[in-house]
This record gives structure tokens, C-alpha cells and sequence, in this order.
């Protein structure tokens, strides 16, 4: 089976959204990537850290789902890392109401023997240093390296976020931060510059109005957001897209542009079970029917002949 | 050929963005509807008024596209309708500086006899109760009644407005007004309960992030916006859209699913062309060749195989 390793946060998080709350739950980047993939045809290897009070029934999630955390580090002095946020009315917009970094702050991720070989790298949003250490220690290089970042890493850590995005072939960011990475207001200019650092391909992410996928050769694709009957919950949508888009790349074993826009919408049906239910709780029990049908509605939303 | 009635809105605009300003320009609905239209095979014939200072050399911009102005009335008493506007930096946001209705406020539209047996109906923009007029004065109904309207509309003529959609089959409008309309912030739920009205077709647009169609069978087709490499002015893009997607419909003469659909795009492609120049310059000289190029650079930005 194709290896997916991906490296991030492993948390707890509480969300409330105007459809309810929850206490504190299984969070963070590296499930919900994880449980994403593995709807694709990768086998999911999650390097991160977590405290004491990340009990057995949590890992048991990620095993119920085959995902090996060989590369989990407990830490027995610390907590689990912890985020807590609120929606606004419109879902796009939320607040945080606290991040406890816990076991995070001192994060020295190791890539265990077992890891090596990886088809794919995915790398959640963390320290670009982090990031940087985990390709380091992959000791062949995977077919394809993919990483996610955020503006607070463009405020905080400009230079090392711009050494990582050189080591890497696909970068995934919003349209907002395209444009401040960029200092281009129109998408196609801060693409064809993002692309000029060094990467085979760029993925801007537009929340529910869908996905932009640029190639440095000048290839583009757009990938909507499907349209759903109900939305609860968008926490780990653009980690749930990632983890359909590496898991689809590394279970083909081709990086060509046909199989990457494929990969775009993969990403973008495991982002749209992700939000009908709070948390990764709707990515626990998906079927392959549920993928094939949900895959059939994006294409019946998207084709047309002319 | 094909025949497309269009009533709407016929008036001078002064248009500043970040890339520059113009004069006083043709603008108001119907010629970024009729230009559009054009190119997608539709003769396009306009109901609206005008007044003195509406010279020949604008009606002769219409007239050398083969667009009938038979319908255009010339108020020889009052100035044609101005309006005037500047667009924020980001060009989603527009503050309007003047609106003066002049001529128009008193419009009452006649169809030519000639205007009969019109394949399509495209009504601009306008009050409701002008809408209702002109529909009611085609003695044999097109196949396919298309309304554009906003939220001023919903504000103050509610009743007139719930009238008016009763007539027709498409509706035009945007995602707030989809959900003021509706009072649904889901937009599958608000298209639903928009359509159950008596629409065929409901299009949501959403600017930059592109169309949404929905059929009362449950049909669901997204167009994302192309991408450009400059975006100089969006007035007239909604205008552009509605007259590529009535013009392709009329030419068609038919008004399933699958035309509808490649109406969207049809309606994408014209809107596309419209941003790169200012007001309606650009639909002004384009050639078959652009058209059809354009249209394959939307195929290729949107088809994928899984």
C-alpha cells in the first residue's frame, strides 16, 4: 500500500458553531489529513506529539482506521495540545478563545525507521523549522512534498518559511495569504510568483467557494466547493483537503497535472464529509460508496459540453 | 437568427477603479447584455429609453454590433439616466458616488411589433412593475424568460418583486440576495425555496468566485470565474454574464439541463472579457477566435478525470 507520512499537530479541540458545541475532541491538523487519506488509497503515518491525557481511546481512532502513530511522541510531563474556538453566524469567519500549546512548545519531531520510503510527505501547519527538520530526516526523498503554512508564519518567521517552501513541491495556502506572500492582489500574478520560489505546484484554498490549483508550467484548475444541504462545523476543512489531495497522490504514484487536479478534488470531497459533522466525527465512518457518490455529484456539478 | 429582447437600462457612466477612470461612457444594463449576446449568436433587440444627450455616436456603437434599438425610446425633453462610481481597491465593494434617473424615471417601455416572436426574454435590472409591462406585452411567450434584479428590489417592492419572478422562468441575483430572498443562509436551501416560486433555473452569482445554477429537478452546475491576468473594471461582469447566458440559450433554442448549463459558461466567458477593460470596450471588438478560445480555456480549467 502506498505511505503517506505527514507530520503536525495532534490536539484537542473545543468548537462551537452555531449548530452546537462540542467538549473537547480529537483535533489538531494530523487527523483529520489522516483519516482524509485513507479514503483515497494511502496508508497514513502521523509524526507529532502528544501529552498524558492523550488516552488510548484517542489513538484507537486513528488505529480503527488503520493509521499508524509509530511516530507520535507521548509526553508524559505535558498536556495535549489545546484549541478553542467559536464561528460567527456565517462560518467563515471564527475566534479563538484559547491555544494551549502544551507538549507542542517543545516539539522535536523524530521520523521513525518505519516512516522512510514514503511516497508522499504532507505537512500540516506548523514552525517552518519543523517542517524543515521532518524533510531532513526523510533519507530518500519522497515522490512528492507537500506543505501547508498560515499568514502567522509570513508575520512571525518570513525567512524560514521561504527556506521550507524551497524544499518542497507543493505549497497550500488561502487566497488572502497568497496575496501577502505574493504582494500581488490579482491571483494569477501571486501565483506565478509564489511559483517562482521553486515549487512544481501552488493550491490556493478559497473556503467554500472552492480551490485553485496553478502548475509552474502554466497549467490551471478550479476545484468548487460541493454544494451541501447542511454545514455544521468547517474546523479541519483545509486539512481534510489535504489529506484527500496527498492520499489520492500517493496512492496513484504520479505527480503529472492530470493526476493533480484529480487530487484537488478529492481534497475537495473529503473537505465537504468533513463539515457536515462537528469534528473528524463524520471521517471516522465514511464507506468507498459514499467517496464513489460523492466524487459522481462533483463531476455531474462540473461537466458540461459547449 | 436567434431573437433576444432585452429591457433594462440604457444610460452614460463614470466609472474610477484602482486602474484609472473613465468619462461619461455608454453603460446601464442592456448594452453589456446585447454586446454579450452577440458573440453567442443571438440578435439582440433593446427596450429602454434615452434622453437628448444620448447621440448618435453611442446608438452607433450598439448599431455596428447588428443590435436593434428599434424598442429605445428618445426622451427629447430630459438627459439619459448617469450614474457614477468608484471601486475599492479589492473591486468586490463600490461606493456610488451619483445616481440620476432623468428620462428613466418616467419610462414606460413599448415593444415594437417588430420585437415579436422573441425566442428569449432578457429583462435587466430594473422595477419590477417595468418588468411585468414588458413581458405582458409579448403576445406569444418566449421559450425562456430570464430576470436579473437586487436587493433594493426586495427592499422596497417586495410584492411586485414575488410578482414578477412568478412570471418568468430563470432568475439573475447574488448570494446575499439569494439569502435575503429566502431567508436561508445555505445556499442549497435558499435555491430551493427560491425556486419552489415557479422558477426553472435560479442562477446565484458570486462574482469572482464564480456561478451557481440550480434546476427545479434538483440539478446543481457551478462555472468558477476565469482567471485573468488583469482585472481593470468589473462594472456590466453580472450584465456580461446575463447576456452570454441568454444569447447562447436563444441561439440554441432550447432550454434543458445540458443548454443551460453551457449558457452558464457562455455567461462566464462574456463576463470575463467584460473586467479586462473598461465598461463595455472589450465586448465591443472581440472576434469568434477570442470566444472560442476562451471557452477552451474554461474547459481545461475545469475538467478533470478521477
Amino acid at each position: 500500500m502506498s505511505k503517506l507520512v505527514i507530520g503536525g499537530s495532534l490536539a484537542f479541540d473545543a468548537i462551537e458553531t452555531p449548530f452546537g458545541k462540542t467538549d473537547k475532541i480529537i483535533g489538531g491538523a494530523t487527523p483529520y489529513i489522516a483519516l482524509s487519506a485513507g479514503y483515497f488509497g494511502a496508508k497514513s503515518h502521523i509524526i507529532s506529539v502528544v501529552g498524558s491525557d492523550f488516552t488510548d481511546s484517542y489513538f484507537e481512532i486513528l488505529h480503527k482506521r488503520g493509521i499508524d502513530t509509530t511516530g507520535v511522541k507521548v509526553d508524559k510531563d505535558n498536556k495535549t495540545m489545546f484549541w478553542a474556538g467559536v464561528y460567527n453566524k456565517d462560518m467563515n469567519q471564527r475566534t479563538t478563545l484559547t491555544t494551549e500549546l502544551n507538549c507542542f512548545e517543545k516539539f522535536s519531531p523524530v521520523v521513525p525507521e518505519s516512516y522512510q520510503e514514503a511516497d508522499v510527505l504532507m505537512l500540516g501547519n506548523i514552525t517552518p523549522k519543523i517542517q524543515q527538520s521532518i524533510i531532513n530526516q526523510m533519507k530518500k526523498r519522497p515522490k512528492l512534498i507537500v506543505m501547508d503554512t498560515m499568514n502567522f508564519w509570513m508575520d512571525t518567521a518570513l525567512n524560514d518559511l521561504e527556506d521550507t517552501i524551497k524544499m518542497v513541491d507543493v505549497l497550500t495556502i488561502n487566497d488572502e495569504e497568497a496575496r501577502q506572500l505574493s504582494g500581488e492582489f490579482i491571483l494569477l500574478k501571486a501565483a506565478k510568483k509564489i511559483l517562482a520560489k521553486g515549487l512544481k505546484y501552488l493550491i490556493i484554498k478559497k473556503g467554500d467557494n472552492g480551490a485553485l490549483l496553478f502548475s509552474n508550467d502554466g497549467g490551471v484548475f478550479f476545484a468548487p466547493a460541493l454544494i451541501l444541504d447542511s454545514v455544521v462545523d468547517p474546523t479541519g476543512a483545509g486539512d481534510s483537503f489535504a489529506g484527500g489531495f496527498s492520499g489520492y497522490i500517493a496512492s496513484k504514484g504520479k505527480t503529472d497535472f492530470e493526476t493533480v487536479k484529480a487530487a484537488v478534488v478529492a481534497g475537495s470531497v473529503a473537505g465537504s464529509f468533513c463539515c457536515e459533522k462537528f469534528g473528524t466525527e463524520n471521517l471516522q465512518n465514511l464507506t468507498e460508496k459514499d467517496i464513489k457518490e460523492r466524487v459522481k455529484r462533483f463531476e455531474e456539478m462540473t461537466k458540461f459540453s459547449f
